[in-house]
Order: C-alpha cells, then structure tokens, then sequence
C-alpha cells in the first residue's frame, strides 16, 4: 500500500552520480582525477561578498521579505539597467537559487498536462521541475554539427499543441556553451508572440560571453511583457554558487504575484546568501572582466587541444563554461566508466559527464561527452593529454 | 490564452498580507504597534552560531551535497540521540528548511489526487504544499473548548479513503500551541500502522514544552520505520529563521532516496547556513534552558492577562510560543483590521492573526485569533491592554 510517488519513481538520476562512487574509488586507489564533469567554479568569491560575512552586526539572523530584500531587489534592477533592461524593484523577485526561479515559474504558468518546448541537449534538473509540475517536455534536436544552434522556425510550430504554454531555452546553453544571436533571440520572440506563449529564459551564464559576441537577452524584445520570464543567479556570476541566491524577473505582473504565493510558502529566501549577493552587486567591474578572461584562455586551451585529438569532434562554445565533444567510442557513458575503473595514465585518469544525461530522446548524443572548464589552464591541458591516451587504450574505440 | 496555473489561482493569500499595509499605513501615522501576528522569535541567536560567520575562512563558496554536509547530519544525528531517538546520518535529509522538508515529504510520497489528513486549524502553508504537490487535504476539526485535543480514532478513519496516503501533524502545534500527548500519539501510531499510511510529522517546536509536560515524537514509536516522515528546522531552536536549513528524517530508504532526486534538482541547501547551524550545534544547553523559561513567562503573562478581559476565551498553550484565544467579536479579521485602520490606544494598537487563514472548513473560527508570544513580557502586558480596550471600543463586539 505504501509507495513512493510515481512522479519520483520517473525522475531519472544523473547518470554523473553513478559515476561519482567510482571516482572515489580511484582516488582511494591514488589516482588522480581531473574533474571535467561538473559546474562547480574553482574561481574565487567575490571579495566584496566574502568580506560581508565579517561585517554581519545582526544578533537575530531572521527571516527576510518572501519576495527578497528590497535594497538586493534595487541592486538587482540598476545591474539590469547596465545590461539596457528596464525593470524595477517590483518586477524582481529573489529566489533560492535559478533552480527556484525555474520550479516557480513552472509551477506559475502551467498547470498539470500542459507542454513545455525547449531544446535538447538541455540542463538536466528542468526535467526534474517540469515532473514535479506535472508538465510534459517537449524536445527540439539541436546537433554538434552546427554548433547547437536552435532549430528553424517550423520545428518549433510543428510542435505547438493547443496544451503548449511556453518556450524554455538556457543562454548561453549549458550543456553546449552556444550562445543564440540575434537572429534566432528574434525568431524566439516572434514565435511566443504568435502563439501566446512565456518565453522562460535561463541566463544564469549571461557574462560569460567570448569572442567579442553580442549578448541578447530575452528581456531586450519590445512586446513582450507578458510572455518574457528571466531566470537568474549569482552563482556563477560570482562565483558564489553555494548562496543559493537567484532571481525570477518579469513585466507580468499576474506571474509576479503568483510566485509571490509561493514565496510566502516558503516564507523566505536565505538571508545570509542576500547578504552576499548585495555585496558582491558592488564589486569591481575588473573582477568580472578577469574572470570572463581567465575562462577565455581556459576555453582556448580546451577546444585547441582537444581539436588535435584524432577522432575528437568537439564545437566551438561562445558561452558559458561548457563544450559538448563526440568522442570516436562506442558508448560514452561506457568510456567515462571505464576512465574511472579500468585506466590509469601515469597515475591520473578523468571524469567527464556522458551526454546522455542531457538527452531526452533515447539514442541522441551517445558518443558525447560535456565538459566543463573549471579547471587552471595547465590542467586543462594535461587532463586533455589523459583523454588521448584514454582514448588510445579504450577498447570500445570506433576510430581505426 | 495565456493564464496563470490554477493551482496558484486556488491558493489563498494569508489574512495577514492584507494587513500588512494597514499596519504600515497606521505607523505613518505615528501609531505604534506590537505585533502578535507572527512567528519570528525576537530571541537572539545562538552566539556559537553568529560567531561562525567571522571565522569562515573559504575563499569559494560553492555548492554543498545536495543532501547537505556530512558534519552537520552528524550533528543532528548525535542531536536525536538525546532525545532518545536513533537516526544514522544517512537517515537524515538537509533541506532549505522544514518548508522545503515538507514539500519534498508531499512530493515523494504522493501521488496528484492523493489525500492527506491533517487537523485543522492548520499550518496555511501546508495547504499551499499540497496544492504543489496536486494532494488534496482533508481535515478534522479540532476546537478551542477541550484544547485542540485529537479527535478521536473512529474520526480519523471515517476519513480515511483508498486515496489517503498521509497523516500530518504538527507538534507542538502551530497556530494552537497544543501538545500531544501519549495517548494521542499512540493512536496515531496505531492508525498509520494499521491503515499502511505514512506520518508527517512537523516538530519544528519540539524544545519549547511547557509545564513539564514529556514530549512525544513520532519518532519514538517502534514499527514504524517505513510510515514516519520527521520534518524538522534550526529556525525556532537558535533563533535563526533566516538561515534556512530544516532536515527531512526517516526510516524509510525508498522515501530518503526519492528526497535525493530532488535534492539533487535544487543541488544544494544554503551552504552558509549549514554553517550556522552546525555551530549551533555546539551550543551551551544554557542557551536553549533560558530561552524555554523566557517562553514560559511570556505565555504565563499572556495567558493571565488574556483570561481577566470579559468574552475572551483562551486555551492553555503547552508548547510552541502560539496561543488561540476567541473573543467577543462578530468577526475576528474585520476586528482585526478595524484595530490596524480605525484604532488606537494612547497612540498604540495590536496586530493579531485572524484565525479564518488556518482553518480549512468556511465558517470555523470566525471569532479566533492566533497571537504569538514573542515580545518581550512588559509589550505583552500593554499589548493586551490595549487589546482589552480595542474591544471596548469595536462596534462588532458581541458581549453586552
């Protein structure tokens, strides 16, 4: 009679977390491991932010404002200002975390048996989200063959049903590190316009932008106050992922005050991470530049490398911190395995995230692996030398 | 076409947001006001607590387990321990506080359409859960006359359906106050065992027992380890409601692992406030001994006081820092609002919770209102004069 929810039960898990334990396991064997699999920057905290902790004077560390501190919600509103987006105080809602922003706003827009389109590659926990509310994903192929970019206009009409509410896309992507131009920000606006749809735009990786590229943010489209829905974060920005700081902006109001509803719920948003938050708004403008910088040369370092390998197709990201690669095997998952358990070189071996975890329709991205450029350039360089020979050693290798 | 979620829709603003600015409005005026509306204890935090903030020396703050840091389910763990209650850390679930535990419970261990029973008058923010979560709540009247006792064994069981899935309760109680005794947990250990349903049981107050009564936790029953579902927080024990860190505790593997998938979504608690409440951990027993009797004395005042004004009828809180108390009003909202716009004593009113916002059942409590005793003792003295005069004066009093 007792059972656990269905919706948990469908929930898949990270096929990363399988890989964890096996990790450990050769480090506990002295094998060093380069991570590659995860987000997590080695960057340092804003100093700004980190030096706030000391000043705290509070004798009652008490809840804060459901919707967040109005002095954060204004630091918020002048650094959208800088990014030529007017939105104020009350159109900001600070959230624990992106990953709030995402459940709230779909938890707020769509009810139970409606659709959500987004592409895929995607970031894993949407699908997490979209089962806690009872939404259906919809998936659009994109491909390391042309670098991720969105899929044509009429991919996305074919699949609007009359039960499709709204567009979810991630800019710069992770997991693919592709930015959207222009041309495909306007083809998005264009369509949610059409059709009535929110337009849920992740862009939690927004400075980090390469090449001298511009950056278009879905909140830079003229008529779209209705359907538009930012989803922010401090984490990355300075890289203070463990805050659980973020935001979820909109000129709808009827989105606004629904969230609202669910702030309350939750009573409020961690007020130490605010703190943080608020300082690090007050940074200097070279932290940021150094940091965008620092991952620059990192990328470089990455995609060079990695372009030398033979068999390697790797796609040029100009954003984020992630590139997508095939690699010339069977099976990636079966090679990130096998990296853990059965190689070794020189001591050192690496772990990578298998595609697959960010798939939805089975079979696509099989030989793909994301990785993400965490790590100091050198290391970068020598974990990339570790993938070669891995790759030269593998059994499963499809390239003669 | 486009429209916000029913579910947010159907979810009710507490009463007292629209006080709020009633309140505000009448300290523009000059009015001051004490407030016996909420639940922030004005109790300072736990010094070891505070104290860690200025000795965190990371220079990353980054993403902690999703489950939450090792160290600090060791720390809860050696916490239940003496309280007589055997939990391994693995048993023990991080959360952004108990309200992230509750949703996390609703969502892993039930189905949309599923029910859930719980007493009323409720936590409102359960009842915001459940809607998340598609559950539908069924509630038992509890009442003022004898205490907000549990009803009686064949009550719960006329409402129990092949639907229901859950018993929750919250103890001590919040809005009433009102601690369960042996006999009232044994029956509900009974029933859940009996009917294969699982327990929630919110004890987020469990320190602040009066009268030296003994404390029951669900927890302390044998043969239930697959049906209770402890929801726990540091927010009331060490004052520091604003950190957000609350735990999820059971038995039962299948639950713990479903929680981790969604912990998992979210990628980790507040990093900083694991901070805070693992020093806490470490606090003098003195600490919590002298916040119990500071309590302790304000209930008495506002017990004593509350019982000399004519009408008002009061029920006797034996734990948390919350006290029902009808009055000889119409209405108890209008009564509150009317204090908040058209009141005021030697410049002074009172805010109160109208107890409509946690009953379930149109009609219930229309006279009650909750009050929190967290003034300190010589506010909570004037506040009720002021109360006592308020209701003099109202043109919707009752009592001739």
């Amino acid at each position: 009679m007792m059972k656990i929810s269905d919706r948990i039960t469908g929930m898949a898990s990270s096929p990363i977390r399988k890989l964890t334990p096996l990790a450990d396991r050769a480090k506990s064997r002295g094998i060093k491991i380069y991570h590659l699999n995860i987000g997590q920057p080695d960057i340092r905290t804003s100093a700004k932010g980190l030096a706030s902790l000391k000043t705290i004077d509070r004798t009652v560390l008490e809840y804060s404002p459901s919707e967040g501190f109005y002095s954060l919600r204004k630091k918020i509103s002048a650094y959208y200002a800088e990014y030529g987006m007017d939105f104020s105080p009350e159109e900001i809602t600070v959230t624990t975390g992106a990953s709030e922003a995402v459940l709230f706003a779909f938890l707020t827009c769509m009810d139970p048996g409606d659709e959500l389109i987004t592409t895929e590659p995607t970031y894993a926990n949407y699908l997490a989200f979209a089962e806690v509310a009872g939404v259906k994903v919809r998936t659009l192929k994109t491909s390391i063959e042309n670098g991720f970019a969105l899929p044509q206009v009429e991919h996305f009409e074919e699949l609007i049903t009359p039960r499709t509410k709204a567009i979810l896309i991630c800019n710069p992507n992770n997991p693919s590190g592709t930015l959207y131009d222009r041309k495909e920000m306007q083809m998005l606006a264009d369509i949610v316009r059409k059709h009535g749809l929110y337009l849920f735009s992740d862009e939690v990786y927004r400075e980090f932008v390469y090449d001298g590229m511009e950056y278009f943010s879905a909140g830079h489209f003229d008529g779209l106050d209705e359907n538009v829905v930012l989803l922010d974060s401090f984490s990355k920005r300075y890289s203070e992922c463990g805050i659980r700081v973020g935001a979820l902006i909109t000129r709808n109001r009827a989105i606004t005050q629904g969230v609202l509803k669910l702030c309350q719920a939750r009573l409020s948003p961690p007020l130490l991470g605010q703190i943080v938050a608020e300082a690090s708004c007050d940074e200097d403008p070279s932290y940021l530049d150094n940091v965008i910088k620092e991952y620059d040369s990192r990328r470089k370092v990455l995609i060079e490398s990695l372009t030398r390998i033979p068999g390697v197709k790797v796609s040029t990201p100009h954003g984020a911190f992630y590139a997508m690669a095939a690699l010339p095997v069977d099976d990636a998952e079966k090679f990130c395995t096998w990296c853990l358990s059965d190689f070794q070189y020189e001591g050192e071996s690496i772990m990578m995230a298998p595609a697959n975890g960010f798939y939805i329709t089975p079979g696509l991205g099989t030989n793909e692996v994301r990785m993400a450029y965490v790590l100091k350039s050198e290391d970068l360089r020598r974990a990339v030398t570790v993938l070669e020979k891995a790759l030269e050693a593998y059994p499963g290798r499809t390239l003669r």
